[in-house]
């Protein structure tokens, strides 16, 4: 029998169903975390959602997500501010310590892309990615005092560098990093997901530095299928069916000592349409074979 | 008048003519140089191609490509050491110094993908990162005295990490250069193509270590479009169409002093679908627009 006490599924996995079904659902399964996305708690209403989940006897293993921080004007800075915050205050209701912030691609010449890519291409200045990053530390900035009265952390995601024109500028474990290096730790962190970062030439070294400075917040596993989705968004794959190789990454995870929960978030059209039960039974199935014998 | 001296496109961009039309086309549109797909030399025969770009007093910027280097069998071991051997040749014949190299991918569970995409998964020890990193190295240490002995530079071209499963495990301009390291900056070189490195927060500094230790063998410009293509290998678009601040990226290729051909090599079904003389011109305008200005 293995032992699932770490693994966690993320609401985003079983898109479908509500809070409430997914926390029964994972529940029955035997899990003891759930990863929450934020549409499904603004679904069920924040204090509703959180008595849900601790009444199934499940804690939140990450609130998903803030961010959307490169917005060149007034207006949008403050949005990101107000919807921080906001965020923020979800995850500390919710329970969780840690709140994964997607950082924000370009800013599109018309307002935020948030969920949908941007239409057209941006005009010359809102090419910036320099300048843009430095916006993206500008708003962390702000926005970490806010984190640490709440007792959240802020959990930088790098992503896929594909995803870097229309979602975020962040593209590296190592850039990460470097954005959290003059906060503490408690107060932001990273977070690894396999999908993003395992083909990183800097990969072992950086986990191993998050690690060692205690940042490493959270450990999130899919795989990088091909060919790639006709949305992009939605490559991922359960574990074992793509190119990443869990033994290798997941000793380097657990080697900096990390003995968190090991979050399961894919986006796949066709995971998505399956009967969510079966989704969940898969999950396990490849948790198992491809993930926990290397933690 | 703009200035068109440094402009050279690739035969990929205008893929549906011969050599001998594209040859014409870019002679007659004024430009002093060629990059050079394979496929094209082959098409045409070594020697013809030769004579029919120098007959027309056009150089060779670039040949493309040679390189994948990451099968772990000795057959595919030895096909990769025969086919760039053949490729350093024809750089050689063609006139060109520079070679450029595309490493590889995953090694799939069968035989090397080369031009198309893996099909399915690869088995268990073919995912290993690590390992098939290790194989490009020893390849190209294979390599270098045959370049060094035809006057060629093996020119490592970091792809976007999107193609890190199926095309090359070589996905920074860092990595690139730590790869080059041991060997000669005349024999191994790297090229900056902005599709594949812009979002790359290293980009600046790893640029400026390019210039800096001689190895920066090639710039070559597209753009980065969105949506990705449902081939993604077609993602590629007019310098002005996508996200890429040429601006920038040209000045730091400009501050090393680089001073050599500027490439524009574009995959892309709407372009290879249009008149090729139309797109050469639409090149024109665009690098007159967006390139040269910051040159």
């Amino acid at each position: 029998m293995s032992d699932f006490s770490r693994l966690s599924i993320n609401t985003a996995t079983t898109k479908n169903i509500s809070l409430a079904d997914a926390v029964r659902l994972y529940s029955d399964a035997g899990l003891q975390s759930i990863g929450v996305w934020r549409d499904r708690v603004e679904e069920a209403g924040l204090d509703k959602a959180a008595r849900l989940i601790s009444d199934a006897g499940l804690t939140v293993s990450s609130l998903c997500r803030g961010g959307f921080l490169t917005a060149a004007d007034a207006a949008g800075q403050r949005n990101a501010l107000e919807d921080n915050t906001r965020a923020i205050e979800e995850a500390a209701t919710l329970g969780t310590h840690e709140l994964i912030l997607v950082v924000g691609g370009l800013p599109a010449a018309g307002p935020l892309a948030g969920d949908s890519a941007g239409t057209g291409a941006p005009t010359e200045g809102a090419k910036d990615v320099v300048a843009a990053r430095a916006r993206i530390a500008d708003r962390l900035a702000e926005l970490v005092p806010v984190a640490a009265e709440h007792n959240v952390r802020l959990v930088l995601e790098a992503l896929h560098p594909m995803y870097a024109a229309d979602r975020a500028l962040l593209s590296t474990l190592g850039q990460a990093l470097d954005l959290a290096a003059p906060f503490p730790a408690e107060t932001v962190g990273v977070v690894v997901d396999t999908f993003h970062v395992w083909w990183d030439p800097q990969l072992e070294e950086q986990i191993r530095r998050a690690g060692g400075e205690g940042r490493l917040a959270s450990y999130q596993v899919c795989d990088w299928n091909l060919p790639i989705a006709s949305d992009a968004l939605l490559s991922r794959g359960y574990m074992g069916d793509g190119y990443i190789d869990f033994a290798t990454i997941g000793k380097w995870v657990s080697d900096t000592g990390y003995a968190g929960p090991v979050e399961v978030e894919i986006f796949n059209r066709d995971i998505w349409d399956a009967p969510p039960a079966e989704v969940v039974e898969t999950v396990k199935a490849r948790y198992a074979e491809h993930v926990l014998p290397y933690l």
